[in-house]
């Protein structure tokens, strides 16, 4: 894409429902009055890219040539900046980060901004995640750095809850994820969360499927939606 | 994007939540278990096209060579079929399809498919387009030689309710622009149609963002997405 104007990347896919919900966000988010006030951007959409989780727990296939491969295609394509709506995927932030001279936006650092968004300055906050996500700490350690302590699902709710709810949106079951997601949400607040990370952008697709939670949830999409809205249109 | 799998090469932007909403709904309507079953596509966003019914009818800017260089671009990054969610731009598809040797999906047809889909074999259907669509005629013909004949809004109706709308969509207010699409549709079904064909990929939005409408919808979002399907995975 030429012209002046700043053309995000987006290496999604990684649940394609999650990359399409990140375009219909940053669209929403932008202020906007026609068509031509929106952002260019192009979404790389894979969705064979490897499971995340599974290469870092499991042994499986790694998707690090295949996230390499679209960050290629996107910088190929024209983009100055590059946005991926996959927490786990950030495992491999730093390989993908030397493979490109474009900035990638990282999705913990701009969920952790929506915190300070929604007032939330310190203390205990829940996060769910990925079992691949969690081990890979992704959030613990730039959390603390910014003031907050993790608090994380039990490994039993992991396997019986969680992880079969992101599963779920994944193969297009997006009203089912709602009751899991939701059920853990309000634990991890009874347990001390001042509010909860929704660190797997599925998770925020099943959330939204059912009524409101009671009590302030930071959803990556949108956190990583605002950063590249700030970085499409530093003067706005 | 590489591999054996047909990658699906989306021309959106046009506008750009109509395009994002097409691949949430390209996603949403393909079976699929996890992620590797999904469609590759990669989505060209571009919203600074020139706006296409000001072209045809009031001297604008031609935006024949921004949509060449988005199919260019989708051609250049591996896609094997191009599928534009926006009616009026093709009323330069003869013309795009000339630039490519890549198969274009056309979203008439794919909206006289969804008829049939719907059970409407015959008769008359209500059409909600731009004014930029119902001019150039990219319906009636090709509907009439498929047995329909075509009900459009009076022109008055067209600049006082039908062309606000979508450009409250453009603009991110998609609340507001149901009741006066929903009333249009209405009005076209009140006048004999059997169905109403939404012939702007914004009218869908707006009229999801309320209660849905007693008579048969002809998504133009949702037929073009069961073509790209049918295109994508042939064996399904």
């Amino acid at each position: 894409m030429s012209g002046s104007a700043r053309v995000l990347g987006v290496l999604g896919g990684m649940g394609p429902l999650a990359g399409a919900t990140f375009m219909q966000r940053l669209t929403l988010l932008t202020p906007a009055e026609r068509d031509q006030d929106h952002i260019p951007s192009i979404l790389w959409s894979d969705p064979r890219v490897p499971d995340r989780t599974a290469a870092r727990l499991a042994g499986g296939e790694d998707p690090l040539p295949w996230l390499l491969r679209g960050i290629a295609g996107l910088e190929a394509a024209g983009c100055g900046a590059i946005a991926i709506p996959c927490n786990t995927a950030h495992g491999w932030f730093e390989a993908m980060q030397e493979a490109t001279s474009l900035p990638i936006l990282h999705i913990v650092e701009a969920a952790a901004d929506e915190l300070l968004r929604l007032g939330i300055t310190n203390g205990t906050v829940g996060l769910m995640a990925t079992s691949g996500t969690l081990a890979m700490k992704l959030y613990q350690g730039r959390l603390a750095a910014r003031g907050y302590e993790c608090l994380v699902p039990a490994e039993e709710e992991m396997a019986r809850l969680v992880m079969p709810a992101i599963e779920l949106v994944k193969a297009n079951r997006v009203a089912d994820s709602y009751a899991p997601l939701a059920e853990i949400a309000r634990r991890l607040v009874e347990r001390g969360a001042r509010a909860v990370v929704l660190g797997c952008t599925e998770i925020p697709l099943g959330i939204a499927a059912g009524p409101a939670l009671p009590f302030p949830v930071a959803d990556t999409i949108d956190a990583l939606a605002r950063a590249s809205i700030a970085w499409a249109k530093p003067a706005g």
